[in-house]
């Protein structure tokens, strides 16, 4: 159970899920599939509902990265809100604009703990309008 | 740190989460508003990116929630992943359609049981396309 007093937000954690969120995110714009390869949970139940496609599983988000245009990631974070709650889960939330497009964007991540680090295990990028 | 042999998806932590996640779903539809509040966390932390609005804290969630029309919000949900890790954390994702829209619909939730029960501390809704 997370108590809201003393489990959200610990320095230390949120410290953490930041530094690793600024690490996908230099990797996003900068198309370095091998770090967003990384940082995605390697397993068949992680989830990516991307601007334009539903992807399930892992091997589905790496095909896609993989086949992805490296040109036109570019964009500007315009708000970020990164929660923790405890020591091992986080949301990463974020708007966005991506340079050349006037649709309002937003990105939203779980992180959880594993083994290996700090993973993304869900996500869900849109663009409004 | 959340183990995948051990602590992915409990049988008795993702029946809880269903059942939560199956509540929601119905008061969404039948526009139950006191049902949806209560199964959002009441904190500034909780987030609601919307199809048309960014909504930051508990406060915007439910005024957001009391000012909209009760007509429209009829969808078929086309495709369900309920995720646990540990026993405390859990997405939700599903795949819908509006009725009497044509735009492919995706809701992602971020769940966290609370002293007060399972809450949604993060979501995010959109339309493709």
């Amino acid at each position: 159970m997370i108590d809201d007093r003393h489990d959200i937000n610990i320095p230390e954690i949120l410290a953490e899920v930041a530094a690793a969120f600024a690490r996908y995110e230099d990797a996003l714009v900068n198309n370095r599939v091998e770090v967003l390869d990384e940082l995605f949970w390697n397993s068949p139940h992680t989830l990516r509902y991307g601007a334009g496609e539903n992807l399930y599983g892992y091997d589905e988000i790496q095909a896609f990265r993989a086949g992805r245009p490296s040109q036109g990631l570019a964009r500007d974070v315009l708000r970020t809100v990164i929660t923790t709650y405890g020591r091992d889960f986080a949301t990463a939330n974020i708007e966005f604009q991506r340079v050349g497009s006037s649709r309002p964007g937003r990105q939203s991540q779980t992180w959880v703990r594993t083994a290996q680090g700090w993973r993304v295990v869900a996500a869900h990028v849109s663009l409004m309008g």
